[in-house]
């Protein structure tokens, strides 16, 4: 006997694009269905989705790469994907049982079929909410683990400067440094922002850079002494100016640039001579190739979460026909926290 | 008894400059004596200057820094001043005897009082020719050694490419690759600098840059599997092609971008991006933090060049006369292989 069709909204990509992403690139498809069964003996399983990430790199994957990129590009025409926190409500795989909550690449969609359940993390600790894991506790947070103790090899008493500060990654960096004792000074594009990374954040300066004309001598103000450690999340224009604040041995580490993502070209940055009379380490990093550490990272972070050493911010919004408008909000920087997407609560 | 004067002819550079260097922002100065000797008790040291050093790093103390800088501008009106080989005619120091050899920072002078003996090098071995310590032997040499095993970390058979490939540090970082099992490709300016490439450095393949109107291509014709290490010397629309074709965990060390000096705003450079897209390492360094080391490289390295497993070509000019237009010459590509002054024979 059949299973029964359920509904399956979803959003789309319609055609791969180029400078700024607008909400019209994607669509809601309300027309389609799914059979919440897969054939007897598939390995795969089938999620109802939760918790949706808007992470920053998915801009990269919604235009055509004409150079080889780390992440393929989008099918035009198809579901967007991305990191979710997932129900599962159907398993042909030994380690994934019906009701488990997993997070991991799944459809901007109420339902996925997951053809490689073992790229999915099992979520073990349910006494926080399901929505951290599309941040604190998923991959924007693990991010911030690896690349600011490991990428930054950072000292105490170091002098830190975080771009994109109040974002699912900057948060946490910043939180991670005061934690080890260094001087902390983050960047973001409003004044409540600004606000939220030195009252709730710990951070011990912010700026809103929007309102800084030059942002070299913005960073002298704010780094009399040059800085240490940079976390690279933003590129361009202030990349140039921290390289021209680098101190010494200084360490920048890059997970992502995202003023640089809607741009046909991306900007120039004229200043790398800094990274030679510095003696800079500029290193690039991919989070997925940590991914066997994920749970390490959970173990040690979980008991600072429930004890409230560290906080987190998430600004989210309901209903998946509100994806498209919540993504773009963050090339826009309109978001305050790690952005999300709500399907359903459970 | 006051002792003999002695003519010293020198060359200063007039005033700081701006853009590309030129001829007359030097001059010959003949008018200056030197006396041979310290006042009593002295720690310094007087040298008499054989050969000098043109390294492209000099252009920088040209300009007037803006910005804090690994090396100090030189005086404006005063004497140049860079690596040289000299032969010591007085001595103050316990560990310097008159009749030594050394090579340190010395002046564009036919005499030079020396503070800081220290700073220099004794000259060992002196059966290879004494010029040879402005180059393969000294600074460029000792740059090239630790830039390519430390900084790039190199694997046997890994895809090397090398800028600036026949000049003093290039030549050196090429051989090493090939004696390490690499596939090493070098760009050079001229025909005749590819040549030299190929059939006396034995680089697998080399180009000439200004023959070529899109890097990008190039680079992909030589490296159709990408670039595991990147030895950087040029910067600028190079470097932006190279990162378009680094392999992943490519490695791009950083000694200096010849292409920016005379720049008033150096080139920018786009492709930042792939840094992350493949985590690429880029590190810069300066070797004098590394002269601890020196030595070791020296007992190293020269096995092999006597035996002629290590070849070298040097492109000297004879007379302190014609050293502006030397060290120039570096900035337009005309000198092929290591450019150094000629001053005196012994």
């Amino acid at each position: 006997m059949a299973a029964e069709l359920v509904p399956n909204k979803k959003v789309i990509l319609k055609n791969y694009i180029t400078g700024f992403v607008k909400e019209t690139d994607m669509e809601l498809i309300n027309s389609d269905t799914i059979q919440l069964k897969l054939p007897e003996g598939s390995p795969g399983m089938i999620v109802k989705n939760l918790y949706l990430s808007c992470d920053p790199y998915m801009r990269s994957r919604m235009s055509k790469h004409d150079e080889p990129n780390y992440v393929s590009e989008f099918a035009a025409g198809s579901v967007i994907t991305g990191n979710g926190v997932s129900k599962v409500v159907y398993s042909g795989h030994p380690d994934f049982s019906v009701g488990d909550f997993v997070w991991g690449m799944t459809g901007w969609e109420e339902y996925s079929v997951i053809t490689y359940p073992e790229s999915f993390f099992k979520i073990k600790d349910t006494d926080v909410p399901l929505s951290y894991y599309t941040g604190i506790l998923g991959m924007p947070g693990f991010t911030a683990y690896i690349g600011f103790y490991e990428i930054c090899a950072p000292k105490k008493g170091e002098y830190v400067f975080v771009s994109a500060a109040s974002g699912a990654v900057g948060q946490l960096v910043g939180q991670f440094a005061k934690l080890m004792g260094c001087y902390v000074v983050g960047s973001a594009s409003s004044d409540e922002k600004v606000d939220l990374l030195k009252s709730k954040f710990d951070f011990d300066e912010a700026f809103n850079y929007r309102k800084e004309p030059d942002l070299n001598a913005t960073l002298k103000r704010y780094f009399p002494e040059g800085i240490d450690i940079y976390f690279e999340n933003v590129g361009g224009a202030m990349l140039d100016a921290v390289l021209l604040n680098m101190r010494p041995h200084g360490r920048i580490s890059a997970c992502g640039m995202i003023s640089q993502y809607n741009l046909e070209k991306p900007e120039g940055v004229h200043n790398l001579m800094h990274i030679i009379a510095n003696r800079i380490r500029f290193k690039g990093f991919l989070i997925f190739y940590y991914y066997h550490r994920y749970y390490e990272f959970v173990e040690k972070i979980i008991p600072d979460i429930r004890q409230g050493k560290i906080k987190y911010v998430e600004d989210k919004v309901e209903g998946l026909e509100n994806g498209p408008a919540a993504l773009i909000s963050l090339f826009k920087g309109l978001n305050v926290g790690k952005k999300l997407v709500v399907i359903a609560h459970e």
